[in-house]
Parts: C-alpha cells; structure tokens; sequence
C-alpha cells in the first residue's frame, strides 16, 4: 500500500515551525508495518490542489494535513471537493458542534465558521474534539471518476487536534484497509544502556530470522526505541527474543520514559529521592519534574557548581576536592551521600563531570563523569563515564546514566 | 526567484529523525526575502532522480540535501549526474582532503569513501570541513541541455555539516543571484515579554509602510523573532521602529538567547546568581548551565520541591508557609533572600508555583507563579504571573519571566 503525506502551511516553509506531525505520522504508519513514500509541504492557498491531485495519481492513501480553518487562505476542503467533483453541502451536526464549541467558550462565532461545517458530498466526518475543523475521510470510490483509487483523509495541522485524529480516526480505518490489519499488533522496547549498534548486534539477525515480523528502531539520545509489528504470532516470537537478549536494558514496554519509570516506581514504594548536580547543571532535577507527581517522591535537589557548594551543602570534605578533584570518583561519592544526609530521602544521584568545551584534562578529558549513587542501607556506588561531544548531548546522556543507575536499583538488577 | 527543497532519507520518512533542517533552511531563505515554494521529501535511492527533476520544471534553484554519503544507498551524486548528463571525474583534490581526514582520526578509509571525491563534470565542490561528505553546486547552464535554467546546491544530510555549508558557499551564491543580493541585509531582534499579537499591534502596521521592507517573525514559545531584511536603508529605517517601539523588550539583536545574554552581562561584572526553585524543578538552573563559562557567574541552586527543603536550605519561616501558603509573595521573597543570603551571591531568584495538572485553586489555579528577585543592595522584587498549559510550557515560560526580571535589573530597566 502506497501512502504519500501532503501538509499545507505557509509557516512550515518559513521555518517558523518545525514539521513535527511529519516525523509522527511516520512513525504511526511505520508501526503498521507501512512507510510513507513521499512527504511534500506546499504553502497555503491554492497550490493543495495540484499537491494532491499528485499525490493521488502514484498512491493508494493520502494524508493531508492544514488547510481546514476558517480564513480565506484554508482551501483544502474546498480543493478537494472541486478536484473530484463534488458538491459542498451543509452538513447540520457539524454546524451545532461549532455552536456548541464556541457557546461553551464565550466566543462569538464569525461567518467563517461556518464554512467548516460544509462537507464535500459522500465524505465522512471525523470529530475534532479539540478544535473546530473537523476532519474528512473520502473512500477510494470517491476518486473514481478521476481514475484514482485513492482513499483522502484529511486532518487538521495543529499537533494537539491532528494526533487523537489520527489515531481514533485515521488507524482504524487504514487497518480496515490492509488484508491482516485488524489483527495486527505491534509492541515498543525502550532500551537504554547499549548503543544503536550494541542492539542491532544482540537481536537483528535473531529478528531478521522470524518470519512476517516488522522491526524498526527509533534512535533517541539516550534511548532506542525498538519496535515489532506484525501478525501476534511473530510479534510474541520477536518479544521473546528482546527480553531475552536485551531484558535488563528494557526501560519499559508502554513508550513511557526513564524519569516517568522511576518516578513511579519510588511512588509505588513511598521512597524520596534527592540530587546532587555539577555539571548536569539541574537538568536531572529537571528531567525528574517533568513527570506529573514528582512531587511524592522528590523534595530536595542542589546544584552545586562551585566547590564552595559542594562543601557548604552537601559536606563535601574540602580536602577531597583538593587531593582528588572535584571530578572525582570520592567526590561523587560525597556529594550523594551528603545528599542523602542532608534530605533525608532513600536514594540521592550525584553528577561530577566536565561538560565542556574548556576544563578538560588528559586524564579527566571533556565528557568525563562520575556518577554516585547512595541509598539507605546500601552501599554508595559510583561509576564513571564519557560522554563528548556538545553540552547538550552531554547533560542528556549523563542523566540518563544516573537515571539508568537507579533504576536499576530499584529493580534489583547488578549496577 | 523560486526555490524547491528536496530530502532525502528514510529516516525522515520513518519518522525517527524531526526534519529540523527544513525549518532551518526556510528561515535562512527567508531572511534572503525569498520563500521556499515547495518541500519534497522521498526516501534514499533511486526516487531522489525523479524529484529533482521535477523540482527542476519549476524552479530556478533546487536546494537538496542528503543522499552524499558512501552507501550503496546515497545516491544523489549519481542522480543528478546521469539526469544532466554529466560523466563522473576523481577530484584528486577531494581524494587528498578525505585521505587526511581519515588519516587524522587513524580511521581506515574504505573504498566505498572514494565515491565521495567524484564530481561529475562542471560541477563545483563545496568543502565539508564537517564531514566527509563534499557539496556540490551545479550552476544553471550545466541544466540547459535538458531544457531547464535551474541551480541545484547539494548539500550532506547531517545538520553540523548542512549549516555551514549553506552559510559559507550557498547563501554568497545565492545573494549573487539576486539583482540586490550582494548588498541585502538583515536584523534579529530576540523579543520577549511580549506576545505575538502585542508585537504586531505596536510594530506592523509602521513596518509594513517602509518600502521594500522584507518582515518576518520566528515565533518560539518564550520569545519571538522578529526579523528585518532587504536593503541597508529600508532595515535601518525599520530597525528604528523596531527599537522605538519594542526598545526594553529586545533581548539581543544577535540571535543570543536570553540566558546567554544574562550570563555573558553577570561575566562582564564580574557578578554571581544564584536560584531557588520549587515549581520549574532545576529547569532554570539548567538553562543557565547550557551557557558555556556559566560556572563563572553560577555557583549555587536550589531545587526546593518540598516545604521542608524551602525551610531547612533557604531558610524559609515554616509559619510562612503555613500562613500564606508555599506559593505565594512572601515565600517567592524568602526563598530568594534565603538563596541570596547562603550562597553570598549578587543577585538570586527564586520560583514557587503550580506547574499542574494538579494542586491549583481558585484563588491560585494551575499555573500561578510568583517569581522573587533578590540583589545585593537593591529591593527584593516579586511579581506574579501565569502561564496556564502543560507542564513543559510552565517550566519554559516561568524560566523566561524570571530571566527576563534578571535583564531587566541589570540593564537598569524598570521591574
């Protein structure tokens, strides 16, 4: 099956926002075990029609997305009536939706409006829960006349109305379309610890060999993503393999991130955690608050960036700083253990490291960190690591180490 | 003059990788006054042919990028050679440059690597000090034997080597395709404070009257853009505007973001800033840490989740708390006297709020913060704001208010 993704919008092609639904979309096909073939984004107005019209000669489904609000620019509902002949009809729920919509809000509803609620006859509606322009799905036999066989559907561009369209929309419907989609299934591995090529060592071949499984990865930084579609059958056989060659590294099976895994699992058993930050600068306390509820299970976080800090809050010995370094294996393991003393909380994650660009040595060279961990009733654990490259890349993957630590802790797995 | 951009790569089509050098790219045309037409993009292989041949109908300059690099499946070298019928040639010049880049890393180079110094016949090369990928222009007339009069610029996938290859070798070029290139200019203007709707009542009607004025705006959440370019008077007349109007909300006229502007001021004194958070989790404390040499202006911060860490490291009156409520204006005040106070700083800040989903009420709902500005010799100044929505958003705009209270005391403006 042949899909091609068409999205309109003046504002992609300034630059003014990066195309993010793109790389979704994507992903969502890819996980029907489908790839988009092509991609093309034109500017607003007219030019939606000859995109489309494209777009249908080469393939069996077109995605759309932009170009159904309510300004004189929004032509896509429109284009494709005209392209394949159809007449535009009022259709009344969707007009007392809108009202509905702007009534709940206190807002005025403007004439133009209301030109979201005419439908192209024999399309079908697909609600929008989140925003006034409904979407609009055209079965393939719409496109007949034109020699197409081509399915549209038609989505809104704004991510937050686009997304739940898609999947309570758009899936089911292209699963309908392929000869085994309805039993399709497909499972994600998030994987941390081990390299894209470490992965791809450990299981490719083995999931190469199982007939009828659909594998892809998505790279992260910091993560990998792999994912297994297909019939359940292989999809089982394919999991099988991952738990067994990838187990320990298996973040979690839902897409849910480390910091989401660990938040919830210090909640489940009512621990506190507290951190202890040089060169990650906060990015892991910030990382650990992103996460709804956060804050059952983290009270006390420091960023020391000045050994004066390190000494005054977390009772780093001044001594150790100036024999060892404050980027030192004894120094990490101060700062989490003063951490722990001072919050009083079970686990305390420290970082000491060189971000970069300046501060390295040939010893401690840019990228090096060490990474301590303390808990109650155990024994305080610090391991180094090297991440070079850009301060960004570097805060990243040193909090995602330190994060990998302790959840391996919390999960009774060697550290 | 129109422009078309092709990609290839199947990772973009998978969605693994956030197309960010397409946004990036229409910016940059953008700024030359000009706008991308179209954006295609198709999956390695042979396809990238047929694209650019369609791009070439109806353009005067295809931009493409991706598909340089030595795999069976980079194909785009080849592409555009058979498809302007041009025979491939060894640049020994390329051989030699990627021999050393090799040798410089002690990797071996392979034999696939040599197909990147061939250049098919007239085409110039594009040095990749990034990469080993070279660039290649191809100018117009290398195109009229098939009847077209199109620039191609080939340009490698990768963004650290795209971006420079573009600012250094096709941005002159194209400039010098423009009747006014050479001498068209351009201004940022980094502005925050301000929404977009406020920007535009005080500044577009009065640029829009300059003639020949080219604007434009980048909205980012935070901040916004705006940029002027087109001929050295006209932006002038336009800057003026711009600063009459919009004068104390300018962060930087440079592209700087506003930490690195803060940072490099509290550097130049000689100052240090120190943070208290509760709400934004460590998320101020990093921004600031992005900014290389921050470990000269930044020493300590505090990521006070709980009531019992505001009290027990900054020194927050627990009946306080109990009286007014951990958010509030006199906590926000003692939280950031108290960082001022023990970390000896020159100026602290300090964030108590409601990120949300949960914890609002009315008279506080989800995403109420109250922002403190301690300084050494100067009147602790808190203020209130509110930044409803996720929690990302939150943590991105409390950050901003207080950067932006920070500024403003050191550039002597009014809080």
């Amino acid at each position: 099956m042949r899909i091609e993704l068409v999205n309109t919008g003046d504002e992609l092609l300034l630059g003014d926002t990066i195309n993010t639904n793109a790389a979704w979309l994507g992903q969502q096909i890819a996980a029907l075990g489908l790839v988009v073939s092509r991609h093309l984004v034109v500017s607003d107005g007219a030019v939606i029609k000859e995109a489309m019209a494209e777009a249908a000669s080469r393939s069996d489904v077109v995605l759309v997305s932009g170009g159904l609000g309510p300004t004189n620019d929004d032509l896509t509902r429109d284009s494709i009536a005209e392209l394949l002949g159809l007449p535009m009809e009022l259709d009344e729920r969707l007009k007392a939706q809108l009202e509905a919509f702007f009534a709940k809000r206190n807002r005025a509803m403007s004439s133009s409006n209301l030109r979201q609620a005419m439908v192209p006859r024999g399309a079908l509606v697909m609600d929008n829960p989140f925003g006034t322009a409904p979407g609009l799905y055209f079965p393939a036999e719409l496109s007949h006349a034109r020699g197409w066989n081509t399915h549209f559907f038609l989505m809104p561009g704004p991510p937050r109305e686009l997304k739940p369209m898609m999947e309570t929309h758009v899936e089911p419907r292209l699963r309908a379309l392929l000869p085994d989609g309805a039993s399709r299934t497909i499972r994600y591995f998030k994987v941390t610890g081990l390299g894209e090529s470490d992965i791809v060592e450990r299981v490719e071949k083995k999931l190469e060999a199982v007939p009828d499984l659909i594998l892809g990865y998505c790279i992260r930084q910091g993560d990998v993503d792999v994912r297994l579609s297909g019939q359940p059958g292989p999809v089982a056989q394919g999991e099988a393999i991952v738990r067994e060659h990838l187990g320990e590294h298996i973040v979690s099976t839902d897409r849910r991130l480390i910091e989401q895994v660990v938040v919830q699992t210090l909640a489940e058993r009512g621990q506190w955690l507290a951190t202890a930050e040089s060169c990650t600068g906060g990015f892991l306390a910030s990382r650990i608050t992103d996460v709804s509820g956060s804050s059952g299970v983290f009270g006390h976080g420091f960023v020391t960036y000045a050994n004066a800090a390190k000494q005054q809050h977390l009772g780093v010995p001044a001594d150790w700083i100036e024999q060892h370094g404050a980027v030192s294996e004894p120094v990490a393991q101060a700062m989490a253990e003063g951490a722990l003393r001072v919050s009083a909380a079970d686990h305390a994650l420290a970082l000491t490291g060189i971000a970069g660009p300046s501060g390295g040595s040939d010893a401690k060279p840019v990228g090096t960190v060490f990474i301590g961990l303390a808990s109650q009733g155990a024994e305080t654990v610090v391991k180094r690591f090297f991440y070079p490259g850009t301060r960004d890349r570097f805060k990243l993957l040193a909090s995602q180490a330190a994060l990998d630590m302790l959840r391996r802790r919390l999960m009774g797995l060697p550290l």
